[in-house]
């Protein structure tokens, strides 16, 4: 099995109110999609499409950390202009998801309410309008403890399962697997970041190739539950 | 630009002192290389051949507990039979990198001495044998807090630059990015295990279409210094 990895391009500008799935169609048409392709699309455009934003008042700096500490639903680590913070989703990252980059003059960008829900509200529409069943993951860009870099994770996915389970599987050697269980929509959003690009102005790609099991699936099923996690 | 992610399949056991690159050799070149492709290895093979292998002495779990503590530099956290230890490399992981998955009966994997230097070695190699000069990282899959799921990330880099630097660089309405370093090694290994697999016996892959920026490059950047990391 290979992987094609494709960048979604001629995307443009998308403002709150906008339709993203009925923006995505187009550019996706252009790309032949096929039932079982995965789509990831990062979360900024959909952010922005759902009104996920607001306008900046007053200080830039001190705007931030008050709006930071409002949409977090704890704080895990704070050290200077740095805050680690769970969101409400229970995503714990940088700043609780609230990011200037790329986001319309004087104003801040959110992360979506219900990422999951925008996620199959994307599949639903382009299922509708494409006649294709695409497989649907919202990106967002995370830090990890322990490791320079950032790398894309999945915070919204709709139509494939999050967590490809092994338990039980035997190794090349007939030994049960000790790792189990594989976060594969984290690996698939990797693989299309590489293609998109923080700075190129393309915001979604387009993965044919993967075989792994479909499911209506969802990103929460990713979150460790906090009595599981040795660092909260 | 696309990327096409491949497995390198036909590579057969691995044991010590063999020469990885000399059994890459043939399974490669029925992939028909370019310069510049992405090879990216699972450490397993490298640490097998360059004997990074214990046999289990005694009771099992008991060897291997006594074994993690030993190439441990540092225990992070301990939860029942999990161990997070700090490698000598640097690394934050599961059991120090012990693992028995696909290891010969009755002994155990550690992680390769230098895996940078393993990487190095193999990339060496397969440009005198192949005449071409591949990219090569070894990986490992490793856990993370507050996430459910592994992912293969990257121990040992040879051939381009981990991470990417955008610092300075703009986004698309013309600011400057906050989100500057992205762990395009990371992101190049998670999105080759999507085609190896834990339980196909397929070791390696190799991606086309990266357009990063090459040099030596070593895994070892992607450590975060200690006094930078806010959960050790």
């Amino acid at each position: 099995m290979s992987l094609e990895v494709r960048p979604v391009e001629g995307i443009g500008v998308v403002s709150p109110g906008d339709d993203v799935a009925a923006i995505l169609e187009g550019p996706l048409r252009a790309l032949e999609p096929r039932p079982g392709d995965v789509l990831v699309v990062t979360h900024k455009i959909v952010s922005k499409a759902e009104g996920a934003v607001r306008r900046i008042v007053g200080d830039e700096e001190e705007f931030k950390k008050r709006l930071v500490e409002e949409v977090a639903s704890s704080i895990v680590r704070r050290r200077g202009n740095l805050i680690i913070a769970e969101t409400k989703h229970g995503f714990v990252c940088a700043n609780a998801g609230v990011d200037r980059s790329n986001a319309a003059e004087g104003t801040m960008i959110l992360l979506p309410e219900d990422p999951d829900r925008s996620a199959h509200r994307i599949r639903t529409r382009l299922a509708h309008s494409l006649g294709i069943d695409l497989a649907v993951i919202i990106s967002d860009t995370f830090g990890r403890p322990w490791r320079r870099g950032l790398t894309d994770i999945a915070i919204g996915v709709s139509g494939l399962s999050p967590i490809l389970d092994l338990k039980g599987t035997m190794d090349w050697s007939g030994k049960q697997l000790e790792v189990t269980e594989v976060a594969v929509a984290d690996e698939l959003t990797a693989a299309a970041d590489l293609v998109m690009g923080k700075a190129t102005g393309i915001p979604a790609a387009l993965i044919r190739g993967y075989t792994g099991p479909r499911r209506e699936g969802r990103a929460s099923e990713l979150v460790r539950p906090v009595d599981e996690d040795l660092f909260r």
